[in-house]
């Protein structure tokens, strides 16, 4: 069964409700206790299939949270959600994962997919371990690059030449017809695997398992005080509040995290919607819109963007956006500690600096920021090299 | 302490023995039990540092190891480690991590190695991690791409000019004046981390982890049969020796698997030394030497040769060498099971067509393929796409 976040109507099947809100698989929380592991299908109970098919699906999730000293903004303690660790290099294989295996269970031959970047391979390749059919609908002026990554599992790519962010909808629309299950970034079953990056942070922390060796007599609270998101489509953003809801209809959260959702400031109507105070989030007109680095989370008109507002004003977070300028140093931060992400995953480290300010994070609070996708492949480093004869090395590592 | 694993001679500090052998660390597996879980530090009783630094070296290890029906080979039954999933990309973090905490304990400021891939990215982004110097030495005709993902992390690079298989001894000659610790591919440290990739396999086949969905009534073994690793300097292949050495003296392991290693037949100095009965591992020349896709195990002069001869032979495995011919296939049939994987990578699942075929391993058998980089940035796949305007997605899905 669905339900319907807003007006809490259900369904036996479809993506949306008859409000035009998105839907979320239903659940049974109760009684559920926390795994003693991570993973997706340690939460297989709360999952709409409970455990994998063979092959990649089972190696989903699982991913580290590290406590990160050197990345506290201003006395807020800092962790990190490394979802690069997933086998495509995203958080978008707990979705695809889930996705797949119900495609699976329900005999389904072809799953598909809208997304030029991290989607489109994580569901290529899944639906490769699963030996089914996939089609990506890509827009028709990709880059080869990224092309290539997506082309690497053997789907059937369609390059569509108009308006890209209607897609999601012609897609949807087109589904039953084409027999094709399209698992798009908000799609029910997507945002019932997304929501285990959440209730991983959640667990480890309840497990006493986020203090960092550093913090000494300090111990880590059992709930930690924040979580901090990218935004794009929103459905990674309901995922984390349903994993939220979820864990407290369990009994275990005595104090639910505040959630934080993160655009980037060229294209951030989500930020713009919660700033205004607005009840929904409205699609960005085209001359509203302008370039980022943070491209994989610019998304004009986000499909689960009213559920995102949702979210953050139920969890006491906030929507907020960064400017490009603000996420250079963090992403330089990151990789200086050794964590090397694309541009959109240091978003939500910039939005923490943001919240000191705003006096949003207070001093000595527990923030999780995830990072979401590895980027391999995406921006150069420059590079400072010295070059010596092999006779002269010990004179360049300063031995007399 | 350190121990030879030739001559049992004990060290208290050094790489190598005065036999000329590399040394391991000493550990004592008397009474100790499978963790419930994976991860580098799940495995600290037998590490020479027991807990991790704050940051980047908590999150090493802990791979999904994936049982894969689609890759079975006449009947041996695969399952793949996927070492890619490490958050620089390879197995090489779980040697970084583990030299660079005890570099931390020691009170070490600068690391170092001598590598121009996956080894070099790994030091210096674990080095950063614990905010330590680190200088790479690479050849001086890197590619730049490669350069790149190194200097993410803001290491010294030096580009040394002469002969770069011979830095391996320079390094380490220099290293107590130039005060650097050098974690080169089979340092004692190194090999120590390199070791829980293993210990992983062992500890998830004995808690029944391992069978997969469609095995049905065919649970897997306790033990797998043979684990097979790409062999380059032969300090992961010690590692995996190592691994079996300590689970078999601490009484865990009624069966010890055998160990195959693989080399590219274009430079293949081990499975040489193998096939003719050699008590050592000697040195290719360089008309011995030729061109292979597998570039990331092409080591002319392993250190750890003699070593990964000694633990094939221990344990009743082999040193293998596969043809880039045969490399083709296993890597894109990875693919095709959404296992995206580095040509190096593949040379094991092509060794275990090699072995069927040679009845070394049995239809029915348990094979773990480790999988050891997942290669973004290398290679690139040749793209097969269409292109549909909007309007006619339908009529491209099969909708009338």
């Amino acid at each position: 069964m669905l339900t319907c976040y807003a007006c809490e109507r259900r369904f036996e099947t479809g993506q949306r409700c008859d409000c035009g809100e998105p839907l979320w698989v239903d659940t049974d929380p109760a009684g559920i206790a926390w795994p003693d592991r991570d993973g997706v299908w340690a939460f297989g109970d709360l999952l709409p299939v409970e455990r994998p098919p063979d092959g990649l699906a089972a190696a989903a999730g699982g991913t580290p949270l590290v406590r990160t000293p050197a990345l506290d903004v201003d006395g807020a303690r800092v962790h990190v959600k490394l979802e690069g660790t997933n086998p495509t290099g995203s958080f978008k294989d707990r979705g695809s994962a889930v996705g797949v295996a119900a495609a699976v269970a329900a005999g389904t031959d072809t799953v598909g997919t809208v997304s030029h970047g991290n989607m489109a391979a994580s569901m290529a390749a899944h639906a490769a371990g699963a030996d089914l059919d996939c089609v990506v609908l890509v827009p028709a002026d990709i880059p080869e690059a990224r092309l290539g990554r997506i082309a690497t599992y053997g789907p059937r790519i369609v390059r569509v030449d108009g308006d890209y962010g209607r897609l999601y909808h012609d897609a949807l629309a087109l589904a039953p017809a084409a027999g094709v299950e399209f698992v798009v970034s908000d799609s029910p079953l997507r945002v019932a695997g997304q929501k285990t990056t959440t209730l991983e942070v959640l667990r480890a922390f309840a497990a006493g398992e986020a203090s960092g060796a550093g913090d000494g007599a300090a111990p880590s609270p059992s709930v930690p005080d924040a979580v901090v998101l990218p935004v794009s489509s929103g459905g990674h953003a309901s995922a984390a509040w349903k994993a939220v809801r979820e864990a407290s209809a369990a009994g275990l959260l005595d104090d639910p995290p505040r959630l934080y959702f993160v655009q980037a400031a060229a294209c951030a109507p989500v930020a713009r919607a919660f700033e205004r105070g607005d009840e929904a989030v409205t699609r960005l007109a085209p001359e509203e819109v302008g370039e980022t680095v943070a491209y994989s989370i610019a998304n004009a008109d986000p499909p689960s963007g009213t559920r995102a507002l949702a979210a953050a004003r139920d969890t006491g977070g906030a929507d907020l956006a960064v400017d490009d300028d603000a996420v250079a140093d963090p992403q330089r931060d990151l990789a200086g500690a050794g964590l090397r992400v694309e541009a959109a995953s240091a978003t939500p480290l910039a939005a923490v600096g943001t919240l000191r300010e705003l006096s949003a994070v207070d001093r000595g609070e527990h923030v999780v920021c995830v990072a979401t996708g590895v980027g391999y492949g995406s921006g150069s480093t420059a590079v400072d090299a010295e070059t010596v004869a092999r006779a002269d090395l010990g004179a360049a590592l300063g031995v007399e």
